[in-house]
């Protein structure tokens, strides 16, 4: 969940010590060097250092806008599980007009799902607070299951069936609200597919390489022409730390659903369809969003 | 709300003041230390500064690139809020055929869901001046509630649902309807989405720190290379300001519901609706946009 | 309209005649600038000219970018009115058999609508040439609204309507037939929706005023190396066309619907729409091509 | 078509004769400046050429990129036409139970239609081997029609439309299999627009005038530097031929539909369908690909 | 299949042994130069390195960027496919009441064709250990099929057309999942364009060539420039090798079905897909995943 506010200097170092430390070490080596080995070293041009600064900048800049990506399709996702679940209780409402104990036992079941599916993204799986939103032989039987949110899924659509069986719910009805099961059970796919698949780590070695490779190149570069420690040491630390910087930034957008910082706030927007159905249904909301109390850091 | 006109030099003069003031601050300092230290500064390689220079336009290049995207995109939603608030007269018009009171009371609401939605994206909520298209008692149920744009929408859709009972309308009609209404609730959604989602902070930072780091090394460099004051003054002061320019242009354009100049026009938009919706019903159409008496700059 | 031919250098140098005056008088300054000012002007380092080319190359590709899918995309929303357009004329065909006349008439206006909407992207609104099109009482009624093409799509959809209460059509052709006319409703909204959007002119306007900056920086640093202001001048020129002929270039291409030689061919697309539909119905082509002789410049 | 194969230099040398032929003329007057003009053309920096070398990387990798694009979208498309062609079997399959005589009717205009596309595209209009497809009146109406694909599609729809009429198909089979031919009519409307939309010139100008201006400036100050003719001469065919390569590569990727070794293998897609619409009639398949005979390059 | 694992040293330097030899063979040779042609080729401006540096930093960027795409895609549509088979039983389970029978039968198929489309794309055709969800006469008709999931597909649609003649199913539910195999066909046919459909050669052999060409011009400025074997042969290959693997990474991940380290997993989805199946059948899942024990290597 990504917020705005200042970020604490101690969790950017926390982020960045250990680079931080290899960087230390390069430039005090360096700087160290020009008393040992004045002659030949000094003859390295700096424009190797140069292109590899600008080479970085262009890896970089294409890593973060992948991530990005990454981080802004979770998000859309999420945006539709939103829609998707209003539509499902208006269609309910529509659909199912005089009907109010099966709209509430459907339109609770999706609130339950959304929370399940974060959790189940973020693999915590403990569902105790969310019996509330199920019967006691429905809550008991899907405990057991693998995939909590498919077999919610599930259950929605063989209520559906019985509906129609018991002639509560006409055919077209029916598959209107089939399809948007449908579409809930594509964006659970979609999440499922973010979360499995790591964003290639060949890319992130090459890119860390190069940073590295950067790094040496610019602090011998700058060590023999300035022959001052501290001077070097400072431009070489500062100069390194933006790369870092940025380059932890990207990695740290990839995995959207890894219960950090700057995951998919899915416990907020679970919530917020929670309170969007209720007012719906014309429940009195007692769920005020617990997550606020919860820290976090723009990152 | 973007729009082809002169930008008046005191806007920009406001928008940029703070960074103008740290430059001229670096290049002073970095102006006067020739006089004082001679001796090693002056060997600081240009490289670094053209190095982190690229860097920057790299950076800024990805996010203008990223800002625009989002900007269009909240653009496209709101062209596709036309499109299906158009879609919904004519559907109703065809499937409603001669039930004119129904008809009007439908196409009102859809109007005020257009103001709505725009004021709630932008925080203000007064509906008052909306009154006029809700009949007494939906006004005051409506005003109640959190989400008034959803509220509206459950509404029409529970009108449509009656139309349906009284056999008013058809089973197929009422699911071209409900479809139709279906993707105003995601239209509806996308908008929160965005407005909700800020862009990574992270990455801002990134940029802007990287800003300033150019503009320290480059102010050495060159005060150092010319040893004129005024001269590396202006050079500085000019060089930095269209990166830090195109960096408030970029950051500015992120959030396009935030009532800013360069907002999405949504009060626009929905007046335009109205007036189409109105000329559709054939309906005198008195309402002339107030939008364009409001100031604007181009940004 | 973008076509295969030579372009002109009248036709050239009349969109670049402005800048291309600048750039001579900022070479001429800068070219007699080192017979006074010997001393310091001489040490302004190149690599801020280096520096400053290659940022703007960076945004002048983004630019481009961006010019090219928004004009990419006017072309496919054109592309989608044909399809939908030839669409509708099959539906038609399929769903009303034996009506001939409905078919043809509810055709003819789908070739009047496509002309109507390239008139009024582009902001001319006689439509007497279409007059054949329509009944005249038809006619006389569209003549008199804000939003022709709007009105049109009213006029198909209430025909359609009124055949379906006549029993000519039955309820789920007329669903798919309204589902052409709410895709071309959309496709009209797309439209008006890139021509009422401008592109952020302050993008523009950041990288106009770099390439200025790039030249003065330029011309100082190659005016005192070389001291030759024949040489100085001419490299000066042509370095700078080739930013400000790319630059023009994509400004040209951002605004689709123009009506001028680089926008959408809707003319032409319009015209190839009512040939097929024509042919479609069996009807003899009359409708010779009438754009093939206006004169098109390849921008 | 792109296949994987060695790419005879004679193919490559006949793409590349005229730059490289300009090139050699512009390396050797530059490497015979140096015996004139020593005093002042030395000074010319090489941060021009650089900045320009950069500036066209940046260029080229953009309109790689479109160039791409293109080329994949046509790709795409045809793989759509693919996906279409067997659902349209399939559905002909499903809802035609045992009417055998018109599932294949419909299904061998099908592999017709594709083999028409393709040659509509690369304007090659002879359809006399396609004749064994249709029936003897079919043929003779479609081939004397303008525009062959859309005749074919219009028979199909037609068809569909009287075993409606004979009670063979009820309505909502009628309209599944409409709506699959409406999907290919939009994938026909999307491959002409590709066809018929060129990827503006001016862009290559541009790309192409700054490839020429950066030999030039190279070509100065690498003669100047190393007043060596040979050396001079190897450096610059070299360093040019790879941006030329690269830029012709892009621009033979901008038409995919222009019968040229880099395009789409329409022929060999529409031999596939063929094939696999055969196999799904359980049908003997005699027709063995024949494209793989002609001969391809890899460009 | 990519994992997050270490990469063994072994695997990496087998991938780059090639470009490897040729850049130790290239800066053995330039290492060697200055000793005998100390007078001209020591003025190769190292400009023209650099520049050949960031132009293929930004080439390399750009195919880095499309071979994760075409990875991506390939992802995505495998991520359709299970959504498609979930939602394919959802709909059995639904519409096919009571029918167990049939239920299961075309689940198993489902299960069937996730593991013959994964097989069908690496082009291993063995199926022998898929009879198990086919009845015998099933297994044997599609045994010799040259399109196998595309005959389990028509098999699926012809079941569902016999249980629609059967008044086992209604015409409504009958669309329902015949849209959901048009959607499975189309996933079909998606794989197949990414998998025949090869990235364009020619841009991999001209960044190929410019890296030889980059490492060429580096390899004489640093050899002329140190005069020091050893480090021009340590900085010319540390500096080398990042491209080389880079873009080798790209280049990999192009082909994402050709059954090596990197490509999308199939198999591991397939097993997913039948677990799940199972689960939402109330089966007993004996499949333990077996991928398990593959060796991946994370590239």
């Amino acid at each position: 969940m990504i917020i705005k506010s200042r970020i604490p200097v101690s969790y950017l170092f926390n982020e960045l010590k250990i680079p931080l430390l290899y960087v230390c070490l390069i430039a005090s080596i360096s700087g160290l060097l020009p008393f040992f080995f004045q002659s030949f070293l000094s003859d390295i041009p700096i424009s190797i250092a140069t292109t590899l600064g600008i080479a970085i900048s262009i890896l970089l800049s294409y890593m973060m806008n992948q991530s990005y990506e990454r981080w802004w399709e979770a998000r859309k996702i999420w945006g539709e599980i939103v829609n998707d679940s209003r539509t499902l209780v208006i269609q309910l409402k529509m659909y199912l007009n005089a009907n109010t104990a099966n709209i509430e036992a459907l339109s609770y079941r999706q609130i339950a799902w959304n929370h399940c599916l974060g959790r189940h993204l973020r693999k915590t799986r403990s569902i105790e607070d969310l019996q509330k939103w199920f019967s006691e032989e429905e809550y008991k039987d899907i405990k057991e299951k693998g995939n909590i949110p498919l077999a919610i899924l599930s259950l929605q659509s063989s209520t559906i069936a019985k509906l129609y069986h018991n002639n509560e719910l006409d055919k077209f009805s029916q598959i209107q609200i089939e399809e948007t099961i449908a579409r809930l059970t594509a964006s659970m796919g979609k999440c499922e597919r973010i979360k499995n698949t790591i964003f290639p780590p060949i890319y992130r070695y090459g890119l860390h390489s190069s940073i590295y490779l950067f790094v040496i190149f610019l602090s011998l570069s700058v060590a023999f022409k300035l022959q001052h420690f501290a001077l070097e040491f400072s431009i070489l630390v500062i100069v390194s730390i933006v790369f870092f910087f940025l380059e932890k930034a990207a990695f740290r957008m990839q995995d959207p659903f890894e219960n950090i910082p700057t995951d998919t706030p899915v416990t907020f927007i679970a919530e917020k369809i929670e309170s969007d159905i209720l007012e719906m249904l014309g429940k009195e909301n007692n769920a005020s969003p617990q997550t606020s109390s919860r820290q976090f850091y723009v990152l």
